[in-house]
């Protein structure tokens, strides 16, 4: 029974506090958030104790494990601390906006960088992790060009968006980590942005963008994002091959299909948000992340994956303002293992 | 070259005049209508002459082959005399309404029943017959059920259906055809009627049904059929077996695909109606007729198909107002061969 | 906090069981079950208590409401000591095999039928419920043609089907409750019943079947069986009105699509059986159930939703022996609400 | 009546000079072609002359317009020579595969521009002339994002590729035409080319692409191409606007679907190739042009849309080349009007 404690006890903490409670091999020991009620509330959903003061998520010596919730500023301390106390760590996407401050914390786990996992959420998505095992078996021959249309279904407030880091660093990046997990080591990135909304005028940020990734292995990766979506969370991925094509089509809240006097076969909305849309890769992200802290093994999407994420943003970033096509010169020193 | 007249310049006419026109093996000869300009209109696009007097059609010597689309009640005059003059036909169904008009039919025609061919287009559907050939290829197994929805538009004139002889044998003769293309010799019928639009209250007829055949096989065919559908033409079909199934699905005019606020995945309408759902059904049966002519073999479906359809018409119509399940106890002398 | 016990720890129970468990205002206190040490495993999952012995049930204080999901043969039993013994109950269909014990049943617990819900998880199924809202809303107008079709993946063992009752009062069942959920009151019956596995020869029974009932305001419904289905658990309904159609197509294990020499978009198979394609049915049924307990209001369906879908299922088990159309003569005293 | 002379009595001659003959405004006079019987046997099909002597085309003073479909290295000097002798042109894409080459036949027609009408038959295609209607009408907003997936079934000969211009040129100037289509002037282009077929290796061309075009209104289109695609001919376009998105879906030869045990809902191939996928638009290609020459008004696309198409392929070519974005700075002079 791994002895969990979470960190952060905002929307997403109370995810993961569910899914532990619900998990057979986990139990949810403790809640720290410094604001209001929040960890006394989800604490109380699950017989679990709560604090405002973080130190003593680390000073606990029945917690086993950490999942690290809380804003992304906080992220790279909170992992330190945790690693530095013995604990395993489950930490949300981004590691931090600055590589800066993502090498000093793997300077400061040195050795200790398979205790930390990172979020990539998606990668345990039933229907894109199944779409990689059909890849990696070969059903499409090697992997020639994947194409990711991620787009939310509106854009979070203004002020939100000044700390996002942009919106390759704070939306790009899930995908930026798909294309690593189908594709493995990226050489080039060469990223277009777009600013649609007025609101974004001058923000030096953009609300929507076409990013193009070459692999070494010369496939090349197409990402399509939009900050709004009419229909719903656009979540599609097209994987091509010689020998065909497998697809991620978007799901639905249920399969009811109309037809009336101007449309027929409509079906009706996409599952709401991510919450719903990655329910169940919530779910399959902590079974292994326990899995791997209960046998001894190395989680993925490891702290490296986390860093590779942010060098293709970084990268897509300086792309996206000079137009210049920018070379990933140093490839993470672990990458995926590409799918071909 | 086959030389062809076409009786009947109505819109089933004109339909096939154009169909012969295109042909490379067809030439349109003559075309005969009582009423109005018609029979010239229609001849003048074509290079053809003209006639208001039927008795022309059977006396022309170089006429080769009638296509006969006139009126439901003259059908059986028009095929004894084209027969009796020595051309072949191709006729449109049903070839009556009546039982006893269809045996003198027969009678008189007796040992040249392959000069006539029955007019039922769907058989020539190159989805229908597509899955018709995948099924007799053994692809999903022995055929167990088959279910054929068909609706039209909106129902005809009150006026039309007072001489349309009844649901069963204007509308669903096409779908007892279809079964029996599928299913071979039919034994038993079971029919339910309703009369939804009050229009067609204290008419004895009906504007819905649903209709269960079953084969000497074992196998049950299901059709279900309105005589108006909000989306417009509805004509799929299932056929079912232990290995599978197969379905014609609704098609299209455009592949457009529309996703907004309320809706995903959102289709165009459906072919408008049978001229054009059936458009190449009309082309390639017009190319059997010719063909089976050309080369002296026996057209199919032939008018014996043309009988039996009337049979299972009359039996559903006999079920739906006894709520009786009907025997069919003298099957066709040559019925198609079932598919299994 | 309502207390439950759970009779029959089976498979269905265990889920049962399971959905208690992860309820918010239920605790599972107490699991029975005769045979080896089923009871005993299931209750240690979610810290309840355990009996071999049902009355241990009825006598215990501390229980609220009895969920019945032990065999056929003991519903009536079971649902007359709990009601006897003062405790709410949801009871698995069918009520009985036999009209005649559901009726003493009835006698049984005169007075306190509203204390009863019986299992018809399908009514739940967000898919369906979806529809028949829409239905109810005037979305197509009067429901004029409701299809059903309902096809297991396998047939299950010979041994099994020997106490089931025949196809209709052990699978259609669930597709009659179905159709009285869109339509009401029932006032004839046809059935078609095929032996297509030579297994079911003379076993007196079907393996698949197609019936069509008709409603009392003219809607027709139209119920596809068969006891396996090549392509997994065929569950389709669709609902037909003057202004549209509202289907519910089936439900698909991931959202992967292929695309390949042979074939384009195809999908992946469905979602596996029922405790799959309805799990959340279950859950939204318990939800129902303890609302109604906690409110003091009357469960739907009731006990007699479950009495009037066996009358349809005897009407059918009739309808395919004879041949005849079955009338329906005494509608259940409180049927669901036609939809229109 | 147009009476019209083809220049090429290849492939698309053959389907140009069907088309011809089957327009009721139409009159196919003369064919032309240097090689074997080419000119003649297409002629003799439908009454027209023949000749080997393209000069015969340009002196035939009952020819009002002439449809050039001969190799590309041609089509400069044969559109000249027919303005010059005062013949409406409809010429196949591209102009020319040199820039010099096409500023100079545009030097020679100056004034004459509107006598020239180049073959983008996708315009004409019926789906994306309706996305683009709906588009136009404020369906979706003003549109931000146009997908384009263009992969054809196989490769062309190597041979054939020689002389082809490269991919952008050959291939792609079909969807830069189509990107103009829908969103009028294009200021940037970003183009990556992969040669994924070791045959295509050292060559200098590439065998798949993707490129990105940013139009003046700040929309950006992303193209996708490949010379090869298991499932045959994939023609998808998607338009994403705030107020929801359209897409053309593939095309398939009939409507079949298939579900088995591995697959649920599997259609059939695409339709096969362009001549196949796009059989309508070159008959409604033609019925513009026809109807543009008939009435004196200027036919679209133009011969400067041929021109635009190409500084687009010219810049995806060194973009690719280079890794570089390239500034498309000269717009056209009359650029297709955007929409929105």
């Amino acid at each position: 029974m791994l002895k969990i404690a979470i960190i952060g006890a905002g929307r997403i903490g109370a995810v993961h506090a569910k899914t532990v409670a619900e998990h057979p091999d986990a139990q949810l020991i403790l809640v720290s958030d410094p604001f209001g009620d929040n960890a006394a509330d989800v604490a109380a959903c699950y017989g679990a104790r709560s604090t405002k003061d973080v130190a003593a998520v680390f000073a606990a010596d029945d917690v086993d494990a950490v999942i690290i919730g809380s804003p992304t500023p906080t992220h790279v301390d909170h992992i330190v601390c945790a690693v530095q106390s013995g604990k395993a760590v489950l930490c949300e996407k981004p590691v931090d906006l600055s590589m800066k401050r993502v090498d000093e914390c793997l300077a400061a786990i040195a050795g200790k960088e398979d205790s930390v996992m990172i979020g990539f959420n998606r990668r345990f998505d039933p229907t894109f992790a199944e779409i990689r095992a059909r890849v990696a078996h070969g059903e499409i021959g090697p992997l020639e060009q994947l194409t990711i249309i991620s787009r939310d279904p509106a854009a979070p407030p203004v002020a939100y968006l000044a700390d996002s880091g942009g919106i390759f660093r704070d939306m790009t990046i899930h995908d930026f980590d798909t294309a690593r997990y189908f594709l493995g080591e990226i050489v080039e990135v060469s990223a277009t942005g777009q600013t649609l909304d007025p609101a974004f005028r001058g923000s030096g940020d953009f609300d929507a963008a076409v990013v193009t990734l070459t692999a070494a292995s010369g496939a090349v990766a197409t990402i399509i994002n939009s900050r709004h979506c009419a229909s719903g969370y656009d979540q599609r991925l097209e994987a091509f091959g010689p020998l065909g094509m497998l697809e991620a089509v978007n799901q639905l809240a249920t399969s009811v299909r109309y037809s009336g006097r101007k449309q027929s076969s409509a079906d009706g909305p996409y599952l709401d948000f991510f919450l719903q849309r990655y329910a169940e890769a919530y779910r399959l992200e902590l079974g292994h992340f326990i899995e791997s802290v209960t046998h001894g093994t190395a989680p993925s999407p490891s702290i490296l994956d986390g860093r590779a994420a942010l060098v293709l943003s970084d990268a897509a970033t300086r792309s996206a303002r000079t137009g210049e096509r920018v070379a990933v010169g140093s490839p993470s020193p672990r990458v995926a293992v590409p799918v071909r």
